[in-house]
């Protein structure tokens, strides 16, 4: 964290050095804010900034949930249609073969359309600002869906009809849906899936479609700007102004100090700045703190790591689905200790 | 944001002025309040903009939530209707073509339901306020449904028998839904719709009322007038005892200065302008901007931005229909970065 | 919300005025508290207070959200009853009008039940004693279920049998929506209604009795009386020990000033007064109006409009039910700007 | 409120007077602990205190609801007995009153489980210890549960078989939904219940196991330890530091006072006793209600009134049964205002 | 509470200890921070501290809540297995034997998977390090799961061959759960399960499918790391700098005191240490019991008790499935007060 905030802190010591020098050199011990009219504002800061993290807390706590309903509802996706889709109710028996087939099918699209949706995810917003921060990008990692494309992955679990209907429609996930709605529907009217089965399929479907919403909501509706700065002008200001009550307050010490021992008190003013670097930095990471959460799907090392969830139900789906171990990919590697 | 409050800084920076010069001019460096129950003021101003703050980022955040659950289950109602309508029950086989065409009708009807529902959000109430003040329409823009009348929207959705039976009730959303169930039912009557299918589509229905009923409460329902006033009162309590406070706490240190800058110290006093301004311009912006938030479909540029999210499910809805990208309307634009 | 208070400024003013002309006339200078046990006091205030609006605030606004589920509840209840209700299972055909009848009656009785528990949330309690303060009394207003009784409004609903047995119960509501499941039961006997939609409303009355059972926890559960006393205490510690700390501390102030001007300095003692009733009016309004709210249903100004609710629904079933506009009932006139 | 914090508030003018008379005796006034860690420790006090505030009354409130679910759900399974027990789909006719019997026993079964549940809820835990305080017991006022025993009240609603079965299982309320549970399979089996309600019937009883553990969670898992220790060190630590930074506050302004009035400014320093019993009264107060709170069952006045809510749904369910209304028990009567 | 923090609290002891000894034997009196800069951090902290505990909590009582809903399904899931698997529908009739023995199998696996979820939930994640605390391993207590294998336990509810399938799995309760499923299915296909019977179940499988995903989420996804060290590093940056405010004012007092009595005075210095240690015990501690919850499966002595929990519904359901009392299990042993 430290590390992390070094670009800030060194500004932090170059602010407050330069306050010092000034009133130092210059002699400005008489310029000075009181310090009452500075609680109201440490108040109001205080304020804003536990406001903001509580929402952004609130955001990034949402997201997990629905990503952790989105394993849930796969989970089940996965189990009911192995155990929903079979031939008791056909006019006519279908080979076991067949059957499966049509499970591995409609369990693939279903992990084309999460993936589907993790690219979606991924897509920049103008407000996302985060990740081009120097710290942010330093170690030079990023989430997988910036080192293939789309359709690339897509290829791997859909046919090439639905990967062309698919592409051709602005919502990627919201077409895939309606491709599986479509297929749980044909198989019903073969009778493969039982009519009471298929409305509970489409109830399914219907969860999917909630889920996904719910994350492109996050995603599309940023945490309303007039909020979040507020709270950046309104820590600049503390800051700002921080050093004009600070420094007199200081020197004034240091004065006494003079009175015994003169050369200890002339240089006292100079330990304003770890003091001054402290607060600062504390403040500043509070607020720092509350805006990298904001937009918890945007690639940085905070986010909800929806790869590292897909891929996991991706794995967990296909070893229930009876597939070799070494035929299924493995997970993301974590890099610096950071899973996407 | 500096820019949208400037009509108020400037107001802040007028009363301190008057009251520096008062002081400054009439010698009034007597009459002072003590700081002790400016704190108490203080304190419970921070903890009515608190409150006001969380409650109404509670309403916005209620408020996209609902309109996520509107996008979600019409998403869902198009793709049930597309499934669910099917003559595999009927008692004589339907055309391929008229099923098509019904599966049309309902999805423009609901359209047309969403069309209502945003215009119903548009209607002015007597307790919103925030769209007339000044800096809030100096940019001329407006949300679409203040560019043309329902009438006109409805027509390109629904029937002339439908719209006239709409037009004629109270709440034209609801008259809809009523036309929506009675149309589903009469398809179940036909045999096009399985009887357990119009079950699950009357609890689309349901949901589509329950989703309604909540967007009309957060309309209807306002933050409670009482809470509202608080805020106001009290904000203004402060600001203005604030200077009784602040200026002479100036004056005594432009005294101390005195005694060694005579002239630093006569003019001291002045520089209570930009402290008293920062100050009010914290508290005052706190407070505009828990204000701002109160009412979510009022039609200002914070606005929960239903009618992009609208028109955003009408695409879906078309494009999932097949029809032609080129005959589908285009997203409402962004003016001034502002989305209805 | 000056004129709410008027009574209250008035007592403070009274009490502030009795304490300032007992330190002026007694000279009683020397007598005071100290400001830091002062403090703690006012943190200890500040923080019930807070605690009680959060609470109190998260009452109203759950009682609104209780009978924004009984709108949706009674419009979907409207149209399922219109659209499930058919003769299409029935074992002989049945007229359309003898089914139009039934429709209408289960649709009336609904109205009835709502009717019931409005009356039931008005029912006074013996701890609602928020009604009887002076400020909200003396515009005479009070809400339409004292002006009427209920059996009054529920003959216009109910046929005479169902108005004596569901009088001879000592909760009308759940007697009433024991007859509509009996009915309902009943029309599925006969075959109007297929037995699984029978199911579905069955889960609609399942539904309303949770509702019901709702409004009537809010009604019956009170805030907890503790906290609602500690606050009053609370408050009242301060603003009674306020002076002593207050008065002092403006005499002090008064004899700097008398240093150079002697009347000044004599009267400054007096300004005490607005600066003290400032404070107090603030502690006090913001303890008043979290009072207001504990009991959402009371029938004042504050509370959630349950009879404007209800008749709304009203207008909306009948309207919906074909009835001509004009045999409907109109909204309840908002007077004073004040809806019930 | 007084009455009941009465040896508390005892305790603490006998701590302050001590204090003062070592203070005053020994003229100890040398001896003082400066403001500024009281203030650290006043705001870390202020904060767990009001964390244990929020937490406990999220608790009650959570309890309240539970058993504000247990009506509805009780409600709902009374009216779905009495519609969903019928003949319709037997093999051979069923007289009427057989069928009322069924009902009966249904009912009456139903209200042992609720008898159960609120013993259950009374047995006393090792971390439940309010109610053995002095002012908790001088009433002499208990809960209905601890006048008779479980089986003397089961025996009212159960067959002596049933009774048997339920008191060899260590959790009675479970037995007895079990119980429920096979009778309604064997009204299947017999036709009595057509198929589907009898799915419908499983689903209220899966509901009250819900309503069961959610209320068993609340009585079991207390809340943790770690923090009600918490509250209570903290507070005693400020309040028994407090002395030692008050005391010689109100000795120095005494000894101003003694320039001019010396027998007020030798006897001032007692003054500090009622204001140091005011703040500790405070402070203890919001503690001990806090800790009043936690445990909602125990049988204390502030507990969620479980014995007065089970009967009142016994009074509707049987009033609904047809029942004699002098035949039915009637309300526990509230006992100095207290309903358990 | 205070044994369980003696470490720390003789941490602070030698801390202040030094200081106090630096200021003393080097007249160091001159060097002191001002308390103003002070009181912004230690808001800053108080407001971070608050933070994590809020969320610490909500956490914990998430867990809780999760598992109390894994009591609830479990019991539906008992009895659901009972009433609902019966030959009612068979093609043939089967022996009550053979039907109690499928009703064993299925609701033994269902031990087995709460047993896997249990073991799951005691992996050590890397961030997890309460349990390394010297304080929290001193008394040698250990979870249950801790003392046995996951094999030598499943191997209690499964057969050979489920066993082996499940741990050929990656995730073993999601295995578990699909051999539930496959299992009812094929009851169903004999006809031993209703088939919409078959559908209530596998709705059960969807809840026991989310209430592992939850209870996994919770596992898996920590309190976010940065919140957790920003606490960390603040309460250590408010703790290391407070002597530096806290030994030079009573070193002021002790001057003051001097002047009567030499000795009291000299000494008075030493006075620091309780009152730094008490405060920074309160500050530390708040920290340490936020820290402490935040991982509630960890395997500590504050964790939500998943093993008493699994045990006792496996009690309730190995009774109600008619098992001799001395076959069951006991449940664990609380030692120490602990329940794990």
């Amino acid at each position: 964290m430290v590390k992390w905030t070094r670009f800030e802190t060194l500004s932090f010591v170059i602010i407050i050095g330069a306050w010092v020098s000034i009133y130092y050199f210059l002699e400005l011990d008489w310029f000075r804010i009181p310090w009452t009219p500075m609680a109201l504002i440490g108040t109001a800061v205080a304020f804003v900034i536990g406001f903001q993290n509580n929402a952004v807390y609130g955001r990034i706590w949402e997201a997990r949930k629905i990503w952790g309903g989105i394993v849930n509802t796969s989970r089940t996706f996965g189990v009911y249609v192995q155990d929903m889709v079979t031939d008791e109710h056909a006019k006519e028996s279908v080979s076991n073969d067949s059957i499966k087939k049509e499970v591995k099918i409609l369990t693939y699209r279903h992990i084309a359309w999460m993936t589907a949706l993790r690219y979606a995810m991924r897509n920049k917003k103008q407000w996302e600002t985060t990740s081009k921060h120097r710290t942010n990008t330093e170690w030079g990692i990023k989430p997988p869906e910036m080192k293939s494309t789309l359709v690339e992955e897509l290829k791997l679990y859909l046919s090439d009809d639905d990967l062309k209907e698919v592409m051709n429609k602005d919502n990627h996930q919201t077409a895939i849906l309606y491709l599986q709605s479509h297929h749980i529907r044909k198989l019903k009217d073969k009778g493969i899936i039982w009519e009471f089965s298929f409305l509970e399929l489409e109830a399914l479907i219907k969860e999917l479609f909630t889920l996904q919403g719910q994350t492109e909501r996050i995603k599309n509706f940023p945490y309303p700007r007039q909020y979040a700065s507020l709270n950046h002008y309104f820590m600049w200001l503390l800051l700002l102004l921080l050093p004009m009550a600070l420094v007199p307050q200081f020197m004034d010490i240091g004065k006494e100090i003079a009175v015994n021992y003169p050369l200890w008190g002339d240089i006292f003013i100079w330990f304003t700045i770890p003091i001054y670097t402290a607060v600062a930095w504390m403040f500043h990471t509070m607020e720092r703190i509350g805006r990298t959460g904001e937009n918890p799907f945007e690639g940085t090392s905070n986010d909800v790591p929806i790869s590292t969830i897909s891929r996991g139900i991706e794995i967990d789906l296909r070893q229930n689905l009876g597939e070799d171990k070494s035929k299924i990919p493995v997970q993301f590697p974590a890099e610096h200790g950071v899973q996407f």
